[in-house]
């Protein structure tokens, strides 16, 4: 919903139910060609699954309508998958997979392609604020404290401290790795040729990694770390509003929304936008955290709910970082004013 | 997203980008009329933008595309509407609001409509939780805490306390009462005819009342006490699947969900997906709570985020609702080996 | 922890340790004086029960430190009295009550007064807002919309709104009704005389109620209420910050706080503390309402964790409320300065 | 609050009043030994500080109680201690530091020396949950997913699973690195010696790192890692719960808590506990994620409300890492029961 204002549109279609189909569909497809490789089904019958395992041959909106009867979209999914196919390769579908292993390793697919827009975009930020650093290293600025006047800084200070807290943050979510999901029925591997595991690592450039059907730390993980860089994008965000309030008149978006009431008025919108998005995380950041207690082999509703949440987030967070790179990219320093501000 | 999954077909209708669409221009179109009735604009003029207030002739996608230059979706609306007007008629559109008001008043009417069809949901619920409860009255059954064996009650008794939680939480979420937003650029309705929100809120069937622009717990308390009715729901869905457990056996989903690894499993899906709508509502809430410090005449951040919350928690509070009703509806009770326990 | 900081002296001992182990003994007495009452306990028993039943006689470090052992403060509490007494009154401590009986019913008394003293904090607060709202009715002041300047207003307006929030919210909390819990062992008053639930309700103060025991709505309806309150004292403190900077001057907290290095600086500290106790409320609701799932007869886990969080939520609420009064009582006015900018 | 139940005693006492003041001390005692090397002070004044600060000459109580007057605790510590020197030295307490400086710093040595705790805790349960599963590593044991029969595994598997998780999770918390807070007035460490900071940091066996007022991902990574840590404590607890019900009976709390009505029932007390304390961190992670916007050079309430959300943190995660270590320790398996029943 919305995402028009709370993603950036790379990484809402990266993340949409089509791209999500299309993702559960690549991993079957991968663990159909690594079985084929292992002698474990016949290449011919890969080929043909290989083949059929596109969101231009599987419907997508079925595949989630149906998904209500089981709770799973990957029942649907694979009973799709096997119509389009004759009885002879249709057996050798989903083969030693179950809807865990499917569903987690498409999140693990459709996160990476997300995260790759969301750092292009964290990439410019970061640049454009190590450039005002330079150029204003030497403009004088009032720090401000409680919000009240403290001590002379620099306006390039400001702009290091802001750059280094999201440098960090983007590292931090930059050494977030995704890894397959294969465990199988229960989520011990039991009966799953271990080169089976490896080659659909391989194939689908994730790293491996031992089941982990129930530890969601690595889901967790990746919530907070894009919480911290939404996070440090609203802190320059809200300091842009502040410092572009008309008392203090420091800065200013280049492009300043409109009013529908007050045609002479100019808004800080993508400030206000990059601070609408990161509002978001910290709810969604504790939904996942909540559903960590996994019961037994496979959850009962924890596990289905981190679907949306990280959707979300990565949406939410794609939106923070594409306003900002958009905000900082059009902001106007006022040096002169920062200077007879002291 | 997922709507199919997380909400029922028609609150995530009712709640949709169009339907935001549609009640922002019901809510332009309300003002409109009751402007020429006061004799404040001309009658031509609030026909002519009477007419041409429908999602049919204002185009909904960019409407929310076009938003994000300036963090609200009110100023391409209006642009829309006047583009779709002669001149004479378009300066009076959207005379004496502002954006706030019309997204307020808009949100407003997508949850009375979302709420409607969660009731009817609800309604059926209780109803059969209220069957069961007469129809096993005297079925002996073993209540657990701590999930341990304790004390003898009947099941009867189970469903009685299920019940009136719910209704509990059916009826305060009844109590909530939307009322438009009408405050004028910086919320303190100066300048407007108080007629003219009287006149509004009737045109609409909404509760007048004062400008609530910075003060929210209208908004909170929608989204507590729908928190409370997805927990309520949750609560009952838990239970099911507890006391579903093959060593327990007392109860079992009528359509149980398949699984796409094990042919002969029967999972309770309904009951998963109430527990996995309800499990995303705690976050969404404090989302909104957390939303309450809105700066002075208007907030930049905290406020735009309330859209797709608000939207979420009623899609989510109408997924719980749904699936529990299919699922009570369609609940298998095995009295006999409820007895056999004791 | 901090209660200096994030409480008011009174709440924080209304809540504490001591006054919880009071309620639960109040709980004990209440129920014994009724069971005499209806003959179903000795006279001579329930006054021997009433008379140890004081934090004085029943040591109150050990309930808590042995309370680890069972999961419940209420089985080191019964033995801790029934040691204070002869086996023949012994015998007759917490008859037909259940840990949660006494628990959640303590906890009612414990909300309770600490809702009394907040009440009154917030009554010095309202008044103080009337006062100031008369006082500028026509003080004219810059309405600021996403911290941009908009419309003129008057500091009057924003006082009456600030007033009307806060009311709105101190309404809600003061509709809020704690009940008693009396449910025996599987929470369905089973074998318990209906005349002892009505007779401790009445003896306690407390509104009758059937049993809640997996029931929460209650309590998510007091923290959501009280976050409401928190959350509107947070908006009138995050006003006065903004309004306190130097660059705008309108209002000035009456006693500053101080900066440990800057000698001159002077910090609007108590409206800090206000947004400091509101800022954790959202977190603290968000985990009542994601205990709502509470399991079958009893939950394992998301009960007992109500009892810290409903505290915390008692404790920062009557900060807020404290902070808030001070701070408004000593608010400083310029309205020279609110007129010059106009 | 609590923390007999919610903690463990150690974590406890190294996070209370006294400890944290302790820490300020610490902080302010290293600072000025590092300025007297440096010969920013004199070599006496060093000494004469080091000599006072320490919480047997500092008094706890008032420090936290006059910190209401300036929202921080440094004010009065440093008026203490400057009041037990003679003013030659008295005059070169806290040179060059600011508030934030000294909580920060603080901070980090109280999450430093819980965490030294808590890692023990977690030490020993791994160390258990690796016995578990080698002990068992051919105890057949049925799976179960959605809590459905699935298919067999071993219950050394599903202790392995449990290992992992807790090992990674201990893992990812162990690489936690707290760091000196050394900004000064406006956090840009302008007018500090370098080797102050170095000095400093080397001296409380802290890293050094650049400035960190107004970036908090330090803090936030911290509460998440914790948090994993206690929701993956929790999973293992819900699994001894749900293996623990009468009908399944697989697993049992060696020493199983009581029950104040009925003497015969024994409760899975320490899992619940487990369970309890991890419930309370999703709501406080989410806290430090909505601290992150901090406005300007120090925020206004988003970083004090981060003092007693890290120590519930600390406390409910060590609480959570104690009751699990108590309850794995005496845990007790009933293979023949698992082997029955496949």
């Amino acid at each position: 919903m919305f995402e028009a204002l709370f993603s950036s549109p790379e990484v809402a279609e990266a993340t949409g139910e089509r791209a999500w189909v299309g993702a559960m569909l690549d991993v079957e497809a991968a663990a159909a060609r690594v079985a084929a490789r292992l002698g474990l089904i016949p290449p011919a019958s890969a080929a043909a699954i290989d083949a059929v395992c596109r969101p231009d041959v599987v419907e997508v909106e079925p595949v989630w309508r149906r998904a209500v009867d089981s709770a799973t979209p990957v029942v649907p999914l694979v009973d799709a998958v096997r119509a389009a196919l004759p009885a002879e390769h249709a057996r050798h579908v989903h083969a030693g997979l179950t809807s865990q292993d499917v569903v987690d390793t498409a999140m693990m697919l459709v996160a990476r392609r997300a995260l790759a827009v969301i750092d292009d975009d964290l990439g410019a930020a970061t640049a454009r604020l190590a450039g005002l650093a330079a150029e204003h290293a030497d403009t004088p600025h009032l720090g401000r404290t409680l919000l009240q006047p403290a001590r002379p800084t620099t306006f390039g200070a400001v702009c290091r401290g802001w750059r280094t807290a999201l440098d960090a943050a983007r590292t931090a979510l930059g050494q977030w790795r995704p890894a397959i999901q294969l465990g199988g029925p229960v989520g011990d591997r039991a009966g799953l040729d271990d080169r089976l595991a490896a080659g659909v690592a391989e194939e689908l450039g994730l790293a491996d990694a031992p089941p982990w059907h129930t530890d969601r730390g690595r889901v967790v993980q990746l919530g907070a770390a894009a919480g911290v860089v939404a996070g440090s994008l609203a802190k320059i965000a809200t300091d842009v509003v502040l410092l572009s309030q008309a008392e203090i008149g420091e800065l200013r978006e280049g492009a300043g929304g409109r009013s529908s009431a007050m045609p002479d008025k100019r808004n800080p919108a993508r400030s206000v936008l990059v601070i609408a998005c990161a509002h978001r995380l910290p709810g969604l950041v504790s939904t996942l955290l909540a559903g960590l207690p996994q019961e037994l082999q496979r959850a009962a509703g924890r596990w289905q709910a981190e679907w949306p949440t990280v959707t979300d987030i990565l949406r939410l967070t794609g939106g923070a970082a594409r306003h900002a790179r958009v905000m900082l990219a059009g902001l106007i320093v006022d040096a002169d004013r920062m200077r007879a501000r002291l």
